[in-house]
């Protein structure tokens, strides 16, 4: 909710927030990122972040995150009593300049004062911007990764998320980066953020499965996006990843049907289509009935075009 | 272009199809499907196979393959010099009932009356569609796959494609059966042929790569689809696949820059936008300017909305 709607120019009415959340918490999803403490000035779609906080059912075994910028946005979850604060930071520093006007060693230090703030009141989460590439800077060095991946984790910090702002990651770097992360912080608690800018969303989420991540941040419907690179999409779609592991034989625990019922709510709510791709064609179980043409070698008219050949009928 | 082409409504004009193959030639790809000998009456789009094939420009190293529905088809192709000829025939009794109007026997005896034809005077691909499940029949038994290769296979067919043709296919079940072919037939030349319309597209390349395949189908911009998947996709996108495996550190052979430009032509061409991502979203490689934001600390209005975060100015 707080990545997808957070860009939306329309303001998603309260209620419907707090209903739709409602929804997410009963589709058996074990986090659910809310809305954003930030200046409501900043991103007036999510104004209304303490009366969504506050209006929603909490349920057991659900996680209720929101994103906090500063200190001041983690008092203001903690006061809604947020089980997980999520905050955000750029590895590469011309991003995290353009982001959030702050030098890396600024956040860094910023992190520090809410990590002692926070004081084991509500879990937190730092998601690494830009981990696989910077829209500005290019490529990265694994190492510049994994400098500020123990940076972080200096911090007190055992909650990361590496996030392919811009959809730059591929999967054979995915695959390297998780591995190396895990190889060195077996004990992290590490999730994978993509976007399916470049058609690579759930090839590189297969990759990071493969490396041993079962936490994937993903949104619904694949709404979201990112203003620093024309042509980006959103994030990878929670429907398409779901239906992605659980035909894989995966046990993701979400009710797919359930999520595909959310997902087709939202282009009334959001007044545009989305990118999701199952909400479209229907999971690959979908059946279709066989059309009246079954008779071998009858003379009806075929099928208008087909996707892999057509009889010769001379 | 033949997959890309044929369910197009308008007719590209031949000048126009002779200009794109010449120039798909000039880009490093080792196979292009020119055309389809179908009926002009079935394929109308594709009328113009013979000019096609014989006005193109042959370019040493590179097959020149035409989809051939039938006999008849086949002796037109041979008296174009085609390279390869592509006969389709589906895994699914159904399916094959439904796109070709005969059985799978028939078509069976079919594909061995054009091998006898033929008698090497080009080379032969059997496409197996429905390969990973029927939209009609749903998922199939792995055996029921195997099966139907190992009867392809004894007709003389060296050269399979494995069609994912309404995109039900899934990276597990990939891998799965790709295995078990290469492990029965390790001298087999086999393509992976896939739809993005269940997201899995690249992640399903992805996981016929690891699995020892290196010939893909896939289609410029993306173009393509299936009758009979309402909210089917087309064809996994020529670039975006280049595009994956380039990034990966693969050697494709192809120069992505050429592919661009020719799938930015294709909207003109179609009279439609086309899927892919890369033409939009450009190569991982592309570079933005950085934003005139990074004095850090300073007043200036910040960019609307991030991906990731936002600063709380108070």
């Amino acid at each position: 909710m707080r990545d997808g709607f957070q860009i939306e120019p329309v303001f998603i009415p309260t209620d419907k927030k707090i209903d739709l959340a409602n929804s997410l918490s009963r589709t058996g999803l074990v986090k659910i990122e809310v809305t954003s403490f930030a200046s409501p000035k900043t991103i007036p779609a999510l104004a209304d972040a303490e009366q969504v906080m506050k209006g929603i059912d909490r349920i057991d075994g659900v996680e209720y995150a929101a994103l906090v910028p500063n200190l001041r946005g983690a008092e203001r979850a903690i006061a809604c009593d947020v089980d997980e604060l999520n905050i955000v930071v750029s590895v590469s520093e011309t991003h995290n300049r353009a982001n959030l006007r702050l030098s890396r060693a600024q956040s860094l230090q910023q992190i520090g004062e809410i990590v002692r703030f926070v004081n084991d009141q509500a879990q937190i989460n730092v998601s690494l911007s830009t981990a696989f590439g910077c829209p500005f800077e290019g490529e990265m060095a694994d190492s510049n990764l994994l400098d500020f991946v123990a940076q972080t984790i200096d911090l007190g910090i055992m909650r990361l998320t590496l996030c392919d702002t811009t959809g730059m990651a591929n999967p054979a770097q995915v695959r390297r980066l998780c591995l190396a992360v895990f190889d060195r912080w077996p004990q992290l608690s590490l999730t994978a953020h993509f976007h399916d800018t470049r058609a690579m969303g759930l090839a590189n989420a297969l990759a990071a499965l493969e490396s041993g991540v079962v936490r994937f941040d993903a949104s619904l419907g694949g709404l979201g996006g990112c203003p620093f690179a024309p042509g980006a999409s959103g994030n990878i779609c929670t429907e398409d990843l779901v239906h992605m592991f659980e035909e894989m034989g995966g046990c993701t625990g979400v009710n797919l049907e359930k999520l595909l019922l959310l997902a087709r709510q939202l282009p009334q709510l959001v007044g545009h289509n989305v990118p999701g791709k199952i909400i479209n064609a229907g999971p690959s179980s979908r059946r279709y009935p066989p059309p009246e043409l079954c008779n071998v070698g009858a003379s009806q008219p075929r099928l208008a075009g087909t996707d892999t050949s057509a009889i010769d009928p001379r």
